[in-house]
């Protein structure tokens, strides 16, 4: 997608052998880019959310065993690097995907090939995501066209950020949306700002700014009144992991969503690669939440004056509970989109004939 | 209820013939009185949500009508003065309730007792609220003994703050947890934050500080996945005006935490008092929603080194829409808690065989 008018990949290996990601944690107040040189940037990137997304996380797990392989390619490193990068976050599945298929084309090799090798896979991991992406972008875009209303914009709900910043290209909620807007369609995209990191408020805003897309943000309380309002025609996120049942475990908040998009019988979508599917566990029961830290409740970063600062919203000491995700059951979700097609949760199987 | 361990009312009358109110926009980081010395002063304090919650706005507006008298006690007087404080905010019921009721008692008087008049009837406003959230905590408590846990905390989750601060005294939602107290029932709150104001965050989690309950701050998202986790027990609000056939009027995201609650079983009910039921409606498809301004949304308050600061959430120039309130239809309501009683929604006018 664009940054400043320019196409741009949210992760990319740079001549030096390093690579370099966006520092989303300083969106939207700052675009700036960080070198990431050996596993542990890599995995700090991934820990503080400068990275985040299951598809990116995916890519940058995939480059950080890359950028391991230089230090010590050997089993015992692999090993090494592979249980460092998978305890970094537990909810996203790409990431262990991402960390197997590197040990499984790596292991075999003699220990001197597997650098080279480690570049090369980590950088077709990264175009199998864009190109699952834009394949993923098609899909959705026949389902836009039936739920457009003649002569008036899409209004399309989304949470979190499932956009470009959330993978390596296109996004994954919100490659119909391009898309749709490739075609000359018309959309209103309403950004539920994602409390507490407000990917919605700073990512999903900024980018949709970046691609020139008609967009207002909105307390994610709102979601519910906008609906009953009749202001919504479709909702469409990402997810972090779907299970085989297709039970959704994404951002926290989704499931409200779901709730009401079901309650005001508007069609709720998830658009994931195949990669966000977990086929080894049957229903989201087993999925792992993400506790994270209070400070991200009790506190908020935000510009004032051009500089970026952090203000405390509750009383000093307060207490706070912080669940980065939450499970959206699969009888609430009208169809899950991925780069094979559309199908309801319970038929995701049929889009996977012979699941890796 | 008690700051600093001293019992206070959140709006009292001095000595002098002004007003004395929290100025809640401050709170949690600071607690300053303000004097409100003319109607326009009140008129301000409601726009600005220096005082906010349906009971204590209707008690304001009855100041507001006495400090009018003082400068005006005439017909017109009077008409300006109830017009400008209905014009402050349209949702809460209460505010063109007590302008009404202070209208009824002044009118008919010689102009030159309606001063004194006014005074005494804006007390007699406020002892009746401190009376009907006291008999709201009594029949609060009795479903709270009915859905305790042997052994356990009962886990209440509220929304906004529907507490000592929404009102004159005990609050609403609030009243059956301090009624709870008081007798040594072991209690949690979980404090949703409520964006955009955050009014949870800010006034519910220092209030329950104040009055030493056990409680923690989540963000609005986190509402689902605590439910369905199983660690709420029971989800009690307030509102801003309940339609005659139940239909409730709350702070945005109401709506999609009762959606969740019914999805998962738990009992949600409404605490209100008499005044907040508007008789002349049939549903909620009458009662206007506020629009506020999207700076609450793309800005936000905090603490910062001790000094206030507000800072900028969004990309600059983003695009946001703030309604204020939503609807929770009746279908979702277990049950409202009013001063005389608990019904379910569809049997609301049982409690009021003859209503004023």
């Amino acid at each position: 997608m664009n940054v400043n008018d320019h196409p741009t990949r949210t992760i990319r290996p740079l001549p030096n052998g390093a690579v370099e990601i966006i520092d989303q944690t300083l969106l939207p107040h700052r675009l700036q880019w960080r070198t990431l040189m050996t596993l542990t940037d890599a995995c700090e990137a991934i820990v503080v959310m400068r990275v985040r997304g299951a598809p990116l996380i995916g890519a940058t797990a995939a480059y950080g065993m890359a950028l391991a392989t230089r230090a010590d390619a050997s089993d015992a490193g692999l090993a090494q690097a592979s249980a460092a990068l998978i305890a970094t976050r537990p909810t996203a599945v790409n990431l262990r995907w991402a960390v197997e298929r590197m040990q499984a084309v790596l292991l075999p090799l003699p220990v001197a090939q597997r650098a080279a090798t480690a570049w090369t896979e980590a950088a077709r991991i990264c175009d199998e995501d864009v190109a699952c992406n834009a394949a993923i972008g098609q899909h959705g875009l026949a389902l836009f066209q039936k739920w457009a209303r003649p002569g008036q914009p899409l209004r399309v709900m989304t949470h979190c950020n499932a956009g470009w910043l959330a993978t390596v290209d296109w996004g994954t909620a919100l490659a119909p949306v391009y898309a749709a807007q490739a075609i000359g369609m018309p959309l209103f995209v309403w950004a539920s700002e994602t409390r507490p990191r407000n990917q919605g408020a700073s990512l999903t805003a900024w980018e949709l700014r970046e691609q020139g897309i008609d967009h207002a943000v909105i307390a994610d309380n709102a979601a519910g009144l906008l609906m009953r309002r009749g202001e919504v025609d479709v909702v469409i996120v990402g997810a972090d992991r779907v299970a085989a049942n297709g039970d959704v475990a994404n951002k926290v908040g989704t499931y409200l969503k779901a709730l009401a998009a079901h309650d005001n019988g508007i069609p709720f979508y998830v658009a994931v690669p195949g990669p966000t599917i977990d086929w080894r566990i049957p229903d989201a029961a087993h999925i792992p939440i993400e506790e994270r830290d209070a400070v991200e409740v009790t506190h908020i970063p935000g510009a004032l004056d051009d500089a970026l600062h952090t203000v405390r919203l509750t009383p000093a000491g307060c207490a706070a509970v912080n669940p980065a995700f939450d499970i959206t059951p699969a009888r609430l979700v009208t169809g899950i989109i991925t780069e094979c097609g559309v199908a309801p949760p319970g038929r995701l199987a049929d889009l996977y004939p012979n699941p890796a």
